[in-house]
């Protein structure tokens, strides 16, 4: 047995998510096919998280495992990258500590969040950030973004029908800033519920623009997603980095 | 007759160039039927370059003229926008002078480059840089860019075949520099031979990587294209801004 860490990066625009689906094209299915084609053996990969259909991902956690050869760290990502489709790319190998688990081992996540905050479409980011026309007080936005962070209870900021009950989690921290047209926001967290920097970013988006919605605090403490606002579209989330 | 100056946007990836071609998808066909849609009526599209195939543009300039309603210019962006595809956006409108031609009247054009200069390929910029895995002296490429400034005949950096004869242009600006693993390299001049950017950007970047090549005044001298480096691919390309 030996194990390699991959760090990956996609864009998840063609994929319907990490998570192997039959007869669906994934992101998994892509790295499993390279990986196995490289290393010549039946190999196990094993993802640091699920992520959407069309969500993105600059530095995704994976582990490739089973009866796999030697192979140079330095040349695996090439090796790799030969193999994989030209919207997936390994970034980084390293060699796995035994019984690394890249989900139950990871201590956090970063995603980043792009907005296009313009009335006008931008053909090359119309795949990587959601076009929002209303102007964002991103100084503003910024003010909200701050009441989210500590450990608190998120499930107002969950997707309506999840099953998860513990809906506690720790945002480390959250913030936006404005580069031109573009909005980022940047949000870290022990954990995240289904949905929710989705949710969180477009009740942000909403406030800082205008819309009546109650205060974050009063969301929180509802614990009702009816009360936040929309959920932001998939295709501006990029799951940046995981901590361990 | 009315005329609309239309700053277009697109992402050339999907398109054979600009220009129409019979059976093949261009942008111009793109804009025109747009317009088309959008004014009811015949429209005549001019634009200021042709591009080739996968070059993309960030300020096209292009005429629509013919019987043309009386369109708010503030919201004519937004109406063509709707009736375009995703990967062409028109970001500007104004009311075209009498006798405007986006051609023979432009004084120069700005072109921009982009290398990721990186061994390993990047999914987000895969149609839209050139991944050169050698590493890029910038300051040295800078510093050849330099050698290109001025009014010089620019036959070497044409592609070979082309019809051509005064081959004499003058170039007003060119330069390189680095943003992380990207390669930013942008160029003026008052017209531009066929591939001309891209042989200039080749050249470059594989003497500042340690291809042996002659000397950049050499080469001009020269007027043969077989002295100069590869052209670099198209997809890298950026038509920027149209001077007038």
């Amino acid at each position: 047995m030996r194990g390699y860490i991959l760090k990956i990066a996609y864009k998840g625009t063609n994929y319907c998510g990490w998570q192997v689906q039959p007869e669906k094209p994934t992101v998994q299915a892509a790295v499993q096919a390279a990986c196995e084609s490289v290393f010549g053996v039946e190999t196990s990969i094993t993802g640091c998280s699920r992520t959407d259909s069309g969500v993105h991902a600059k530095g995704f956690v994976a582990l490739a495992s089973g009866n796999l050869p030697e192979i140079p760290l330095a040349s695996l990502p090439l090796a790799l990258n030969t193999a994989l489709p030209c919207d997936v790319a390994v970034i980084e190998a390293e060699n796995a500590p035994e019984g690394f688990h890249p989900r139950y081992d990871a201590k956090g996540k970063e995603y980043v969040y792009y907005i296009n905050n313009s009335r006008i479409k931008d053909p090359f980011s119309e795949e990587t950030a959601w076009l929002f026309p209303r102007k964002i007080n991103v100084e503003l936005a910024d003010s909200l973004c701050k009441e989210f962070i500590g450990r608190q209870d998120f499930a107002s900021f969950m997707a309506a029908g999840s099953k998860i009950t513990d809906t506690v989690r720790t945002v480390s921290a959250f913030s936006a800033e404005r580069n031109g047209d573009t909005v980022i926001f940047r949000v870290s967290a022990d954990g995240f519920l289904y949905n929710m920097v989705r949710i969180m970013v477009g009740t942000v988006a909403e406030k800082a623009s205008g819309t009546a919605l109650p205060d974050i605090k009063e969301i929180i403490a509802a614990r009702d997603r009816a009360k936040a606002g929309v959920t932001a579209p998939a295709k501006g989330l990029f799951l940046n980095k995981v901590f361990y």
